[in-house]
């Protein structure tokens, strides 16, 4: 199984944008938590991350093609972004919307998400955990082929 | 460390109660493997579900004298009650709320949670793994008294 | 063919409360009624109300195993509770709701019900008649098994 | 007692238009339904149908003569006819509001009706049998002028 | 100069409709004082009722051949038709929207005017008076072609 | 019978303010005009404008003791002053609220006005005439002691 | 196949009626250019128009049985009528909404149709160009019985 | 005079619960107030506090045959209970709404209180003062019987 | 201990205006209340009457050298008037809103305060009592500078 | 004449994506089809397709060089894109909404479109056709230099 | 060139009135801040400040005589005075609205402004700077009689 | 001291884009005017601008290291882009929003911004001048660290 991590807008700058918010590890190190619990889990996972909203339709576009779910941090396009919810339906695959914050107690345009309508689950607020469990839930929701 | 589980109204009729949104597992399975789920992580748990907010109210209440967190399915009261809001603000306790089903792809009351904003972290749509998911997020969110 | 009434908060005040409103007759007079037209119809009939939501849920769940179907006057619950709503599409039993008074005419809060959508029919405005017409209206719904 | 029947626009296409929603029986099915339940509540009953706004409310002014009540199907018009509502109150006769289906599960457009809050009482779906039930509901509502 | 009143929906039921809202005086008396109005200030004028949309809207098309402006009283029509808005500016002539009651004292949907802002002026809430005051008030706005 | 006609904020402006709106009549024109149909319609007036919401409020207070009614054309006031709808009330003298613009065709906060629910009438639209036709209206609306 | 095209009120005025909006051709001109296309797809083409909501609910019922589809222009109705909607449901035809203008760019009210989201197709802002196009698209719409 | 203090849900966490907002006194030190109050004002008080909304409901049924007024704080119940506000009118005694905290400068879904418009009076923002000044309150709006 | 009374425009018509709903006290015994209720709490009160908002701000500027704390009846004021908001918090002193009325029964406009969320306390709906029972409160809220 | 072709985000999964909503012709398919109207109307086309609203506004400022209009299926930046609806403002060339499925009858934000009220004209619901009709559209709509 | 800078209600607190907010410098610091940039820019200056709408309503007035433009800091009223907007446009002066604080980030209700649309540019954010960019803003928008 | 100055999507169309609207300038003529104003103020400039959301966020991240402030125009991502709002709080420098026309007076989506209440201050509708403005007012708003 094959997992395709995403992150959106801005999380380049993680560990070093607003950490009361976001915590202090950078998105290198949530990778390597991601890669460690993926590991644990069985699971084979590749990166993505781009500022471009373009960027991020293409690589999803590309890479459902290999990838058996995707796991999305989509920032700030969770927001604005119809185009990032119609590539994830287009693709046809699985994917699980995670946040590092708590999206729920900020302000009040982060309330809505174009994708958790139409994601697998959903996971806010735990920091990097937000992630780790992310990946667990999306696994869980693919069906084992060997199975 | 001990964690005390609270199930909201009707999640008796778990496995019962529409299949195709909550699935065909009755709350003891739930609860089974909740209690699994704690002893891979070494936590305590404990049970209770009530169909009155006032019994949940007075449970919160009473079992934060020995809780260290709370995982809470609130239910339809998750839409409606300011009161349980209220409770978990009042007794000072890390709390995570999670849902069985995707509450963002129902209908639209189901969209406002009276207690997202103030958990310490939200877990929705991935059916009973939403409680393992939410159980192993709260317990990373509880300080350790031993370290 | 067997039918539970359920009466919701406050109607134990029937009679006493605003008689402007809801009309001079008290609860027991309401449930001879039904019992009157219940016989005429051919059914049997039985009555539960309570002010505790909790209770009318936990009579729902237990009720449901006897009862062919429900007639629910919620009282103010219609407006508000979410958790009446998810107990009787739970149950899976047909159900009518009903109202005394006009609830279209009332406050602007009162035009809202949580459970008109899911109702097999709706009756209000008629004073006790309501129930009458309702019961009847419910009959008329529920398949006759012996045909 | 004289009851007139007002059937409003589209309400000619029943048995037609829609079935899942309003059922297969035509209108003349559905008079033949409503005059044998008035034989047996002992009330005169006479019909009518327009798809013509304009036509309804000349004959709600005209039939208003020697109607002691009105049942009244508005179809379409019950979200959009102020007029229709200024008509009933014009001629002074109770009425009550009946729908084939249930209008609270259907678009939200459907949700706002013109004619409820000054409506004697209010029935809606139980298909055919909304119909007799109103009736019933409307001839209780009449004072008898032989008491 | 030659004006056309317009007597929209339920105007026929005047001085029999809700008297403590609309006054005692019938449709028969408020044209008659409109002609001695009409004669005082040197206007020929016609009338027109209709509870048909689509008689007025004929009648408009019709009469826009003759009339120098309209004196219009909408009825339940004013909150409802963009057909009579399109037909008034349709027919290029100067109109007056007049009402009997005030309608900003009325229920919440009485309070918008699909014909108010593309009106040469509007007055309300002076009971027959109104006609008179709105007859003055066209007759002030039409330019006179013998200056 | 005496009436106080009441102009509001910057109608001392009238003439020099945005004249396709207001017209090119100064307020002294309007008050002459105002004083030659009060003189034919066999009335007394006396007039007071004011920029202050403050000083509009002492006159009403003050000139209630020998007004039979106002004529108020309240400006901007309209839309913002729950203090003017409050005095009106409050000195319990019928008055009729004009304004020489179409303000149901301007911008959107012109549409709501504090006052015109609790006038005798309302006349809009009609530039000077507006005030014209309103004392007119007014008149009409105050009972002759001598009848 | 034949086409049975829909004028909705106002139509007659095309030509006459705003022609900065609506263009300067009637509806003769409007309809001699759809019997040219039609001539050209090789469909029949019939029309009616009228200001009548029901007579257009007539006229739908009626040529449901020889017309194969529906070229609708509603006209102002397009805003308010929740009958045409049904009419056009109830009929079980295909249907186009055309309209000469650009009704996204007009007045906010102009902006909803209660037809659009059960349309076959929409085309608008063309002119009488939207006529042909519409005609275009809805021939496309119908499966060829000889195929 | 007998008045009956009815503390709503979560209150039992009083001094313990948000200390910032609600202050350091106990539920236990509230009454204690009160009492002292009371005896001051010559007046009996009963106390009762549950989490129960029904449980609260059944005390004013019960307790509205002796006491002549009831002292609310009403607690989250403020905000959505529908219920609470039906049984203190049903009940037909007078009360007074109290709140510890400044409910009109927290969070926007506080600032809609279900009571306060049927309330002889409201109190709010002075601590447990709010409680005395609403007795005194309460006692100066109840009729004494002995005058 | 000083306290400024202020009574906000229209307060100078007590007595006489809308008796029903204000009371029949003038505010000269409002006054005296106040007063004597001052007399009996040990602090200085001075009163401050206007129907200029501006005058009031001048008020609270030139008072607040001298005062410990503001008792408001904002009046209409209240609904409208972000300058007076400013104007409480500008000059750094506790304040009380108080109003004769409930403002929660009456004109929808009237349940918005622009003071309250920043008022050290709110009271209304008990008539001049509402004023006696915010001075004792306000006093309770201002240190002791003896203590 | 030359008219470009825009398609935006996504549009390279047709025939992939949601088949159900946007049918089974991949984007080579339509461009052939446009192309084969193109050569039946005389014009010239060339297409451009991103997921990068960056490049669509670059392509946009490059094309309109050479380009007569613009056929524009704008995908999900329809309702998100403000940058879009500038560029085709400030490129001063005419151009065409189109899209695949019906709108209307999608989720609620796609019911709102950042370009129609600024477009020539709009195209929806009729699959591929609508690109045809549009250029058909279009090509109506741009003056013939060589007339 | 001659610029009347207006301060509104409450300025005269400036230094005083929350400092975090509005900085610690005076309303006189200010003037003599603005009188320098204006040597600087060879315009003269003259200042009022009123906390009496009223008053800058005359003020307008009476110095659009020798006034070439407006520098506005409208205080309060910027979110409540229709008046004051149409003074500025009654005069015909060009004006500039300029804050201090930055009014985007406070209460919702700050957010809007009845003068911004109609200014020739609006400043806010920089303290007292904003007044200072505001008439550098202001100079370059009066056209130079000299050139 | 170093500024980055940041133009937005479609900024390179400026002095051929609707030039009613932005003016006749080009983006050079604005990058040399800026220029210039820098020269004065003894700042360094830098300039970027991009169509693409995506390639402004990398420019703020890696500009960020050398840049003191941001002056940006945000063109119409002002209204969309929640991802610049959280690059330019991201990358923790104090910024500036300027925009050539003003807002306000234009379409009701342009009077929202994501930027504003974060922004160290706004300037807007001033043209050219708006950047030149808002260039002083950043300098004024960075501390200087030779100070």
């Amino acid at each position: 199984m094959r997992i395709a991590v995403v992150h959106g807008p801005n999380l380049r700058l993680l560990g070093r944008r607003e950490p009361d918010v976001y915590g202090r590890e950078t998105l290198t190190d949530v990778n390597s938590a991601i890669e460690e619990e993926a590991r644990a889990l069985g699971v084979e996972v590749e990166f993505f991350q781009s500022n471009h909203e373009g960027a991020l339709l293409d690589f999803l576009e590309d890479a459902s093609a290999r990838a058996d779910g995707f796991l999305v941090n989509p920032g700030a396009l969770t927001h604005t972004s119809v185009a990032l919810r119609d590539a994830l339906l287009g693709v046809s695959r699985p994917f699980v919307e995670v946040h590092l914050s708590n999206t729920a107690g900020r302000e009040p345009f982060r309330r809505h998400s174009y994708l958790s309508d139409v994601a697998s689950g959903v996971v806010f607020g735990f920091g990097v955990q937000s992630y780790l469990l992310g990946l667990r839930g999306l696994v869980s929701r693919i069906p084992n082929p060997n199975e």
